[in-house]
């Protein structure tokens, strides 16, 4: 495409490309916005190298390599902030420049957005259903080793506590947190027999009695009683990775408070989702360690989204053939909210002709980068994180219910 | 973990760790073992770096950090050969050496192999379904940007035959193809309206007749008539990426025929999976590219496996809580089948007690690391492509079917 486009000469025409999403995964009401913080840096450094040009060099011919050489994007970026809500149809990024300079960004734009809004928006229903408890992420086995990172990140920007990955730890300043693994206890024998006491004591040993101690390796009763006589009543907290969760955090937590542990913490893993988390909702539970369902996104492993030409020297284009037809033409959205602060309607409009607003409205499209450049005073993951809490408190009730139905609020294309 | 190991001297204990499925996805009923030729150089290579180290500084203490800065793998690592078939309980890769040494690898070791069989035990049943017919793996917009590179290789190894992902082409090999997308027809226009045929010479100008010409963007009949207009009946081949495709090949094909252009090939893409390409069969297709669904796993995005400490100096240890049972020691396998060479069971056994061989049984673990080097004379990733083709050969034929079922053959446990 690019070596013809360069060849025609329709290569700098000033094209306008949208990021959305045609629906939202089956039954979802709303999904979540992730993935800008780290991509804008990727556009802005976006090069050929002598790695890059040595792969495309049997694929392109030489005035395009020459191209690609010199390559650097100097359009503009404008979308939905990281940790914005998004609705089918909602114009969740624009990258604007020449059509050259743009398609080229398409494949990275998308692999960012789509994998990371899709983490976000599988752990903010589960953060919805843990109701305020905590929430770990330690998903990293069950997914790509890189992807695993940005995993960990997307978790935290929807609201989880900490994450198992040190990597995103340092690399994202998400807070880490992890206890130990089966094979630990396992570890510890003593003539030949298990010998569940000697772990936990070299794990108290090495990081107080703070620490979270795996209960379930043997027999759960047992490890709890072993746990509270090794580590004392003040024992941080326990971990159960299997059986029935429901029933053994209740019995958990009598034990415990039976043995005076009352402030020891009971953690829960093992093949949880947002339904088996709400599902344990009158549960003593402090807090859980999600994997597997939050890295794939729980059924919808990928956002769904696509990178659209919709605009070509000023005027709309759209493909028109049957099914996945298009609206063309850059466009900005505004939310509709009433006066309570409940969003109402994702209202989709040209970008040169903005609606009226109401008091309550807010305008959903900021500027992100300009010619190349990324804009400074972008929101921090941390800030991203609250507005994504702040966003959804703006849903109707119905839109954060974890049951399929309908989006949360209707999108309205303005003409 | 470690510091504690480190700390009650546990850490030197010689173990072994064993990667496999407790069960396959709902419903398959066969896995791919799939990453092992890039997890291998991973694990000989894996040190703690400046960044690394940095990283882990303020959880671990300094008799751990000094440990992790001299860290190398020095241990052993067997296991089932890239594009082997696996089912339940197959020792899939076996990793020993001390405590310490080896516990530190389940993240990287898991994640890779996680990924990429999950892509390629998808990838393999629609290989079956597409029956010799042409498949290109375009899903690098709907995974994380790390992961396309190696779902790209995955899809490779499972009979796909080529990538549109240019770095999976220049890392490994694989064979690379594209069309272009529906933004480079969008943006020929002449006089502010669409100019299909403008696009369609620039594209041939550029990479001659024998390209494929995208011909949906707007009425599909017409962009064939004009696709062959421009190009000449030895245009290389059409793709349509909506509509009913299989009424629309045939329609294509027929249209095609009349033009003279019988030879050129008919490519369909579009949300595919082995279920719409097995639906496809009888439509005159050459050749489908598939997205979203093969880089997800369609349906499957992780393979379950895990990776448990099973042997410690030279005993058995398992976990006995309820529901995760594990089976202790250090294991091999072999496949039995008939003299015509159908499988009919995998047999796990203790990695000392090798069980009398039939003509046609095969040992399925091959060592491939010893004292932590990667050993020479491992097969390529080709040589991998063509193993797998002939295991699939080997299942008998219920195990070929798409549809939901038990595993194509039975894994037993000899104690």
């Amino acid at each position: 495409m690019l070596s013809a486009a360069l060849r025609d000469g329709t290569a700098g025409r000033r094209c306008s490309f949208e990021v959305f999403a045609r629906s939202l995964p089956p039954g979802r009401r709303y999904g979540v916005v992730a993935g800008t913080g780290r991509l804008l840096p990727l556009l802005s450094q976006f090069r050929f190298g002598p790695t890059e040009l040595d792969a495309v060099a049997s694929t392109v011919d030489e005035s395009t390599l020459r191209w690609l050489r010199d390559y650097r994007f100097t359009g503009d970026v404008e979308g939905y902030r990281e940790g914005e809500l998004y609705f089918p149809g909602s114009p969740v990024l624009t990258v604007t420049g020449t059509f050259a300079e743009c398609v080229l960004l398409e494949t990275v734009v998308l692999s960012v957005l789509n994998h990371d809004s899709a983490v976000a928006s599988a752990a903010a229903r589960m953060v919805g259903a843990a109701g305020g408890r905590g929430l770990i992420e330690m998903g990293s086995r069950r997914t790509h080793e890189d992807a695993a990172v940005d995993a960990a990140r997307a978790a935290y920007l929807a609201g989880f506590d900490a994450t198992s990955n040190l990597a995103a730890g340092h690399r994202y300043g998400v807070p880490t947190s992890g206890t130990s693994a089966h094979s630990f206890t396992l570890l510890h024998t003593r003539d030949g027999h298990p010998d569940e006491a000697s772990a936990f004591r070299a794990q108290v040993d090495a990081l107080g009695v703070g620490t979270t101690l795996l209960v379930d390796t043997y027999d759960i009763t047992r490890g709890i009683a072993t746990a509270v006589e090794v580590a004392g009543p003040r024992l941080g907290a326990i971990r159960i990775d299997s059986g029935d969760l429901g029933v053994l955090a209740a019995r958990a937590r009598e034990q415990l408070d039976g043995l005076g542990a009352v402030n020891t913490r009971v953690v829960l893993s093992g093949d949880l989702d947002e339904h088996a988390i709400a599902a344990l909702r009158a549960e003593p539970v402090d807090a859980y360690g999600v994997g597997t369902s939050l890295v794939t996104g729980s059924g919808a492993p990928t956002a769904g989204m696509v990178y659209k030409l919709v605009s070509v020297d000023g005027a709309p284009v759209a493909k028109r053939s049957s099914q996945k037809e298009s609206r063309g033409g850059a466009k900005r959205a505004v939310r509709r909210a009433r006066e309570s602060g409940t969003a109402v309607e994702e209202l989709v409009h040209p970008a040169g002709a903005r609606p009226p607003h109401g008091t309550h409205d807010r305008d959903l499209v900021v500027a992100m980068m300009a010619s190349g450049e990324v804009l400074t005073g972008l929101p921090s993951l941390p800030e991203s994180r609250e507005h994504l809490r702040a966003a959804l408190v703006s849903l109707p009730w119905e839109g954060l219910k974890l049951s399929r139905g309908e989006p949360a609020i209707p999108t309205t294309f303005l003409p």
